[in-house]
């Protein structure tokens, strides 16, 4: 987790209901510290501060049949931006103009070694955890224009990419599976399982167009149940084995 | 300017064959210092570190009445990630697979305050100056999948992003004119006077979506003239008032 505590920035590890402190860089042989901190007592930050988060479109087999869409020869993807980056309870902002604002739970890859041109069988030895992630996106912009889908712009609003509460270490990927609620009612659940495009394949194919750099961030993409959100309404994207990330929306 | 000297980064001005090192912060209130250092010797990085380069597309009526694409409403643009970032003298490199890669010479606005919800009236107080920027493409990806045109992808591979050589201040941008030259031949040359929306409007409008942070550069889209680079080939953009930027492609 990263995290303030007394006006500071840190990361740790969470133990019970207390963080203890690490030291050094979170990427290349921290340290474990003596000291510890009631959960209570920190203000949780997105847990690794990305130079990208790429997203993927249409990964999911569910969600893929229902849109009838046919499985991509390749990963499809978009960027969301820094500013969009919200922490754990952070509160997801309407950008006005009425439009409609939708949730999309999904699991997202944090990078923990830089990864150039990796090999499918290389490439989890380049992942150093998993995260929860709502891919918040502004549904009524994206085929506005006719001529030119704007999936970046609609999905990188100011606050729109809330990622935490922690990464997750050791995990089988393929093992998990993702809860999206919203307002304590379950609107997404969906296994990993699905996804046409593997955590290795996608670390793998996407080095090869981009270098993928320490606590740089895949969003696997969503399955079915995506939804939108009224303001006040508090959604939760929960992952067994890593946690649960809440963040309201107004 | 940014750049290396004797190992370390500094910033400075331009002062004929020579430049000058400043110190403190480029956005806030820098210092000017007493030492200055020959051009030869120093190595040029990005002239800024942006969180975030968005790119226009479809924003000059020459290229709008070519492509027979009408004006659009609002600015449509994607975003090219940081790994594509590239200092002027920087080699472009073939991400492979024998796809065809294109230059698109380009303005680029560098922001210089923090600007969000800003009116098109206090737009230029946001903006720090300008750059020359080869927004490299490769065309074969953007149309390759019909259901998701993959502009991101296409525009962020490695090395796809150089902009330079330096940020020019002070300028009046209708007045600017992008030439770009393949091999010593002139490829394009357009005015800037010839833009759909303006920089005011861009950096007012783009506000509306996302902070804009010191240091993050809008690319205001390119017009006719685009072509196609072969490995061995050397690029410059050229703005009279700002510099030009030249990379050769491997």
């Amino acid at each position: 987790m990263r995290f303030v505590h007394d006006g500071t920035e840190r990361f740790g590890t969470l133990e019970g209901s207390r963080v203890r402190f690490w030291h050094g860089n979170l990427f290349d042989y921290p340290e474990r510290g003596d000291r510890t901190a009631s959960l209570a007592d920190v203000r949780l930050l997105t847990p690794v501060q990305p130079s990208k988060v790429i997203a993927l479109w249409n990964n999911f087999q569910a969600l893929g049949d229902k849109l009838k869409l046919d499985a991509p020869a390749e990963p499809l993807y978009l960027v969301k931006t820094p500013n969009s980056y919200l922490a754990p309870g952070g509160t997801i902002r309407h950008p006005g103009g009425g439009v409609k604002v939708v949730f999309e739970g999904e699991l997202g890859i944090v990078i923990g070694r830089t990864a150039k041109d990796v090999r499918e069988d290389a490439a989890m030895a380049h992942v150093f955890g998993y995260t929860c992630a709502n891919d918040v996106t502004v549904a009524d912009i994206l085929h506005r224009d006719p001529s030119f889908p704007q999936w970046v712009r609609a999905k990188s609003f100011d606050t729109f990419c809330p990622f935490g509460p922690c990464v997750a270490s050791g995990l089988d990927p393929a093992t998990l599976q993702v809860r999206t609620l919203l307002d304590g009612q379950v609107r997404q659940d969906y296994p990993i399982s699905d996804m046409r495009f593997s955590v290795a394949q996608l670390v793998s194919l996407i080095s090869r167009d981009m270098t993928l750099l320490p606590g740089d961030v895949i969003l696997c993409g969503t399955s079915v149940g995506v939804g939108s959100m009224k303001p006040g309404s508090t959604v939760e994207v929960e992952i067994p084995g890593i946690g649960r990330l809440g963040n309201r929306f107004e």
